[in-house]
């Protein structure tokens, strides 16, 4: 089913197995995929500025719409032209529908068949996230990709709460539709948890829609992360082929490897600016904690095989454990721009792994080490 | 009295009343003065990277003592072959003493005239800093200029223990000479208080030391700032020409101006990066608090005159103030990057007016604000 959004268009380049290249192209520029988004919570990619997101790869960064949502509120980011121009940055860009986060950080929060009721974790003030509310303040984001409001239950709802959760999800899908903005792509959102008859099905619901992409949500929430890639591995595959496949909040450089392998297109994550500023440098030999005193005279770069600003630079693991210690927050921002250098560098390797046909040598060679927990 | 230090020179260029420009050659390269020296306390100008500091025109930093010899420790720096190397600077590096902190920051400190002993406001070990062990931590930190120990009273002290404070001063410069390591140049540290006759004689008996550089200190402690700009145009003129003068620990864009037209080389000061880190932003029409309510739909820069990234990337003062009331550390960056490019740019435009003979008209230029408290 092929789909023309306003300036909004998918393209699949290469394939090798399940795994596929692709271009995404967007008002704000073309995405080659597979892709990593990294994750601008607030308006900004934590400690990085647009210029040094955009040179570890990245043309698509993810924006929070809960977090912009409360501050500092849609009126003021689209008073100024939209959150590209509020934040100057000028590739593509995609929010999510603020669900996640209303469920989560929220306080006092209920949710019905009208949608989400919270109070801010902020000022306590009491909000109403329906779909509609979703798609307006996405609106007002300006983003170049909404995500549809959905429910998303955690790994050990019962299978009675899944179903109920995807019939939800399908009736604000059509909400979201109806309401959304014309020029912005809108990505419904597959739930099931990890069966995958009931993922099959859902997806089939939402891909008889007019969305502009599919996205796989409800993983990495509490499930075991190989029954994730079981059903990846059957799920994946078999999502319209025409439009992109977005994983969301996953994963770990491994989860990456192996979801692009299972057919994935997109993806977003906290895991490298956050383990970043919790002092931990990802590598492919493994995880580098840099607080440990191991590194006090360590004089070596943290990867002598990264092409990132902070190994250029020749900054020292001795260095950065000083600076770690002494809590100096530019190394946050050292220690961001290595792990986004990695993850930009995986994506742009498995794209050319798969042009190739050699996607499966490259596979193993990413998956000798678990660089980092999730 | 020239003097020569292997590797360190000074040689004035031009000069406009008291006001002059020179040239300070080291190990690491010329210096043009005046200059500012952004503060580095620990290893680090705090939320910058090296690169970032040297754009903002600043081609010598300072480094405290106090705070790299608790941690990392001199002997870490000193094994990877000094604190350029460690840091990554490639430019001239100017230490302190470490009085001045031990004597501020550490607890259950004493002084004699062997020296200060302290406990480290880190651990609680007991250190005793001897003008000897300040030359030898400097000498391990490996900065091209070096500072005597020496006593710095409060400005409220009597005139009996501002003589002392001299006195003293005067016999650790003899030893800090004789313990210093042949290949660094050191600076005197002229003490005194608002006492300009007290000032000049402590002066005299500095001058007569081999010493690559005398310094003004134990200024902005306390005195009213006129005061001590009135002591300045008396002292500042008459310490020997033929090598830098540095006033240390001041000031506000206006001091330095007033200072500079007093005969001051250089200057260094915590204000620019600490208010950046406070949420202030200098410039040359007045201080901008960032959080205040007024900029919240404020889409204009920060100085459009500005030549720093900040405002040349077009980041709006309504997004810088989203981004500090957000907590997100990249926007202490953004504000210290304003505020030293401001300083680089004062020290610049001071240079040009004195070499054009019109530094008079230059500082009517600045002085008709109060940019920035003290
Ligand atoms: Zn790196
Ligand atoms: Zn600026």
């Amino acid at each position: 089913m092929a789909i023309s959004t306003f300036g909004f268009e998918f393209r699949q380049t290469a394939q090798d197995g399940a795994a596929r290249t692709g271009v995404l192209t967007t008002p704000h520029g073309e995405v080659e995929t597979p892709t990593f988004m990294p994750v601008g919570t607030q308006g900004s990619v934590k400690t990085l500025t647009p210029e040094e997101v955009a040179a570890t790869g990245a043309r698509i960064v993810l924006g929070n719409t809960y977090h912009l949502w409360l501050r500092p509120g849609p009126e003021v980011i689209d008073k100024i032209g939209g959150l590209h121009k509020f934040t100057c940055w000028p590739h593509a860009m995609l929010t999510d529908s603020g669900g996640f986060q209303a469920f989560s950080l929220a306080d006092r929060r209920t949710v019905s068949e009208e949608g989400f009721v919270f109070r801010s974790h902020l000022d306590g003030s009491r909000r109403v996230l329906t779909p509609e509310v979703a798609m307006q303040v996405q609106g007002a984001l300006g983003a170049d990709i909404a995500m549809q409001l959905d429910i998303c239950p955690p790994g050990t709802a019962s299978p009675r709460e899944m179903d109920e959760a995807c019939a939800v999800t399908t009736r604000w899908a059509r909400r979201c539709l109806s309401a959304k903005r014309p020029d912005q792509a809108l990505f419904g959102i597959v739930q099931g948890g990890t069966d995958v008859r009931r993922r099959l099905a859902h997806a089939d619901e939402l891909a008889a829609m007019s969305f502009d992409g599919l996205a796989l949500g409800g993983f990495s929430v509490g499930e075991p992360i190989e029954k994730m890639h079981e059903v990846l591995a059957e799920v994946a595959p078999r999502l319209d082929a025409s439009r992109p496949r977005y994983l969301m909040g996953v994963g770990t450089p491994t989860d990456l490897v192996r979801a692009i392998g299972a057919g994935v297109d997109m993806f977003d994550c906290v895991l490298p600016t956050r383990n970043a500023r919790n002092g931990q440098a990802l590598t492919k030999q493994g995880r580098i904690v840099i607080k440990q005193a191991r590194y006090k005279e360590d004089f070596s770069p943290l990867d002598p095989g990264c092409e990132c600003p902070t190994c250029t630079q020749g900054y020292s693991r001795a260095y950065l454990r000083h600076l770690f210690m002494a809590g100096e927050v530019v190394v946050l921002r050292m220690l961001t721009e290595h792990n986004l250098h990695l993850y930009g560098r995986l994506v742009r390797e498995a794209r050319a792994a798969i042009a190739a046909g050699r996607y499966a040598a490259f596979a193993r060679s990413w998956l000798t080490k678990d660089v980092a927990d999730s």
